[in-house]
């Protein structure tokens, strides 16, 4: 078959014939029908080298997928051939606690993973080639009726990723409640529309860019933010004075980290998901008493049980462009040039 | 000043002229601005009789109040004279855990309380008048913006006691669950507004009159689905044989409650609002393990806070009639004739 | 090896010669240390007879297990030969959502297990032998430091199952709250340990056997009480007239029901542990407001971590006799008496 | 009366003669029983100036006070005089969202309330005299039997602010888990003490003196760790790499908080209680996947209720040194020096 493979740090990958991938014991090949092209692609080309990560290139890109089982291995239950699936994306050693319940991303046991701290397309063959072989049938999750699996695929990360931070904030997200939205891009704008489904919180969404404030007013955002030097007061001022009960930064740099404490309530949420690189200084007296700082990375399976029936209802609609595999260059082009409208999602 | 008294039990209520009252320190007179007339007073009028209840008629009728503060008692601090404002209607003796925090409804002293297990209109003057007396000022709670006083009223009752019974099952009620909603009336058309509005889960609306099952679909629901023989097994298909998270029973007949076992999932709620006077046997086999078979009665302080919320915003809208102070006993008559169209607000 | 085996519904287990097991792909052979004799053996014994359970005779008796690991299938991952271990006995499809988090218990596809609802010594064979075939590697616990298989094997089931029903009130035990035990038999008395390991809650225990109340104390209740016609109107005595947050019924008569129901406090827990095939008649008036009523049933996987590492440090003691294999018949011969001491261990 | 008054910023407390109080509507005079001294007193006395608080001298010193009920005012319900009671010692607003349950702490209406974030002892007057009026009967806690005001007053503040850092982690901290304190002085012993007697989490207590080693050994702890540079490996061996669950830093240096992120487990909390002044520089990759970093301040009023039955119940035991009132500046004296054993309680 035909993968789009990174052979080698700081190199463009190649799309190259490989053998058909074969089951092993309870293992699972899923045939792709959707393989979502991510920004963190672009650092794995580009930006890694030796020792970046516990795991090295060669090996198939893609870390979004969904597609239909194309061949179990022994001892697998629970899954059909031709059953159209998505692909959870971090695999884990499965025997520690948080694999036993799903959260393979916060595997306590690495080395006992396939790779440490990787999955399909983060060390491991991924998704971008005609079929994946998925080592553990566990991370093998049926789609909800009405779901294709090219609608799925991106789900599974830029769903999944914003879901999972927003779930640990429910608790504090009642009516009469406000969530902010930093940076409103490829989670950003799920993150949006997941807040609307699933809680009655007032969404406020925060970007410099006109285009990303008039897609969260698409998506649902009751009021939105310009991230100019006044958007603090602006969002306290839009909240009675009291705050906002949560901030979820997608941009995570020194500006946008300021801006969540300068506009969270006390008792709130402050979580970082964005990677840019920022960096907030915690002590005493420079948050407001009691906000939870906290980091939020992918989510976890069952979570993604929920994404996906969100999906199929409609709930969230991730924008997307579709290319061919043998475009996928072009799509991780156009990502880096900005021109990108959406998610890129390749369907070999 | 008029108001509707009901003075004696077994008897119809009388407008008649009583004085305007004036609040002690701490207290607080409401001008009304709507009162909401219950089914609950139907059963004060017609079946109560002495030793029902731990109060005695005379007393002037409506629990579900709001208007503006028309004058304050001495030490009354945080409202001003003129300030639209609802009554919360469950009047606790304030100093046990429950009143501490706004949960009034269950009050663990009710000795102590201004009559045991009462409020204003039930046992003590409620807000079929000009004015109410509200006897300790943490009753009174400011509106919204863009919340007016009729449209708050019910809010009080007919939007409190179905936000009570649906908050306590939200973990019960993330993506990909199925809340059902027995009894689409007064309470359950709220019900379904709000499950929509705080939740992602599934509704399905089930009552044996057509009527009420467009009345659903207009509110939200998911489907709809008739109360006959074979409700159950067709919930549990459209549950994937799982059954139901969360089932709220707003009928509570015997019928209803069997309803609520027959497809009730494993670890959901059944939750018994309705006042059908029902008996449900449990026993360990009886019922699908671990269900959570609870009642619940009104709601507390700091939700009927969160309830205004979502009525300023319109995610909730019961349906009203408004009536004058003078034909409030038509209100009644159409109540009891079944030709009410939604719940009768008392505007004088 | 010898193992001791149930060949028909209504007849006395036999100790008989059977193959040693082997264990198949993804499989683990246990090598069993200790194998708790349950009350309901009896009932399989004796009571049960074809349709009564999804599975039928022949299996090996036992359902409490713990030992060493003896073999490994192709595949196993995490555990090694020689690890002492505990068996988790209720064994699901293992793919759908609770099976998916440990939650075999309350398995929504019974069709996909090994057999529906049940596992080793319910159906299939258990730990009454020298050997114990686990079908799936999720079901083996490894035990902490400090926990010999003997005194593991009662904890997951006699330690599980009433840690499992606590753990879910948890939220309602806060320092100032009170718990009931009703019942301070096999369970109940690991009920009290438990509950004084795990909260700072008041723990009332109610029995009719003197000798129960005294175990009761030694396992740290801080009152007994003797449930005659006047344990209701004790417990709300020392409740402040309050009531208890928390019931738990070990018991599960008409009588203990309903005095669960006589004293929990509004918005409490009444929990059904007991299968003594009581029956309760609830409605809307016959129940304080919102007091949860639910059975349980075992426990989780993850829960049973929980549970070893509470065995290990000695918080939980449960009392045992050690019993040979060939001595089981008259274990349980002892237990139908009444004349055991705490719970019986098989120890091969 | 004689109370000990702070006059000035920057100057010594003097014990003078002023008036007894007389209580106004809705407030109570109590008679003092015990009045703790505080460290933070230390600072108000040296370090603070005009403007560092909202509020100035002079006022009585005290913010952890305890004692007989001795006046109510017009239309106080539920105390009667003589009544042993405590006083919570935040005095917010009493009508925002946070006050109307308790949360005085976290007031969001500050300017109505008697001084913005103070209370008695803190820009009011306070307990270290004859009698203490409090502004308001709700902040006026009944005390359990068996426990004395001279040994309650210290738990308001010395056992409120640990236990308040303490129940928001409980969901993190079952059997298995690990909690660390760090700094085993006057609050982090009695956090010690507040984990064994609501928990079954092990308990790892970290200092650098000896003889607060020995202190948390005496109350509980299971294991200490000096704090030297070998601390952190050390605390992650004893919790099997995975590091702790909960980590509760009641010193709040650079180097404490340095340690917290280096023990705490991914998902866990971090919280700073402690006013060491040290700063934390959060990014994505510099702590744990999702800890919750958190500040807490004080506690809640239905907290303090818990903390008094706890202390009611001997779970937690302040050590204390009592001090007449003309001795209270000796024992300022004392605190200075590090010479005081314990909390000291000033009973007039």
């Amino acid at each position: 078959m035909r993968a789009l493979r990174l052979q080698d740090w700081r190199s463009t990958p190649e799309l190259i014939e490989v053998p058909d991938p074969t089951p092993g014991p309870g293992q699972v090949v899923v045939r792709i029908g959707g393989a979502g092209a991510c920004h963190s692609d672009l650092h794995l080309m580009e930006e890694f080298e030796p020792g970046t990560m516990p795991w090295n290139p060669p090996f198939t890109l893609g870390h979004e997928n969904a597609g239909w089982v194309h061949a179990l291995g022994d001892g697998v239950t629970g899954l059909s051939v031709g059953q159209p699936v998505a692909v959870f994306g971090a695999w884990g050693c499965g025997t520690c606690a948080r694999c036993r319940v799903g959260v393979d991303t916060y595997c306590e046991n690495p080395s006992g993973a396939p790779v440490p701290s990787g999955g399909g397309g983060l060390g491991l063959d991924g998704g971008m080639a005609e079929f994946e072989l998925v080592p553990d049938s566990r991370h093998v999750v049926p789609l909800p009726e009405g779901l294709d699996p090219a609608d799925a695929a991106p789900l599974t990360d830029a769903g999944l990723t914003p879901y999972h931070a927003i779930r640990r904030s429910w608790p504090k997200l009642p009516p009469g409640s406000t969530a902010v939205v930093i940076g409103v891009g490829g989670l950003g704008h799920v993150g949006v529309q997941i807040l609307k489904a699933t809680t009655a919180a007032r969404v406020l969404a925060v970007d410099n860019r006109p285009e990303a404030l008039r897609l969260a007013e698409e998506c649902g955002a009751d009021r939105t933010v310009n991230s100019g030097p006044s958007a603090a007061e602006e969002i306290r001022q839009a909240t009675g004075g009291r705050g906002a009960d949560v901030v979820l930064d997608f941009v995570g740099t020194d500006a946008t980290l300021a801006l969540g404490v300068a506009t969270a309530r006390t008792v709130g949420d402050l979580t970082i998901v964005g990677l840019g690189g920022g960096t907030l200084a915690v002590s005493f007296f420079s948050v407001p008493y009691e906000v939870s700082i906290a980091t939020t990375y992918w989510g976890s399976r069952p979570e993604l049980v929920e994404v996906l029936d969100l999906g199929a209802r409609g709930l969230i609609r991730p924008t997307t462009t579709h290319f061919a595999l043998e475009d996928a260059l072009d799509a991780y082009r156009q990502m880096r040039d900005g021109t990108l409208e959406g998610r890129a999602v390749i369907v070999p």
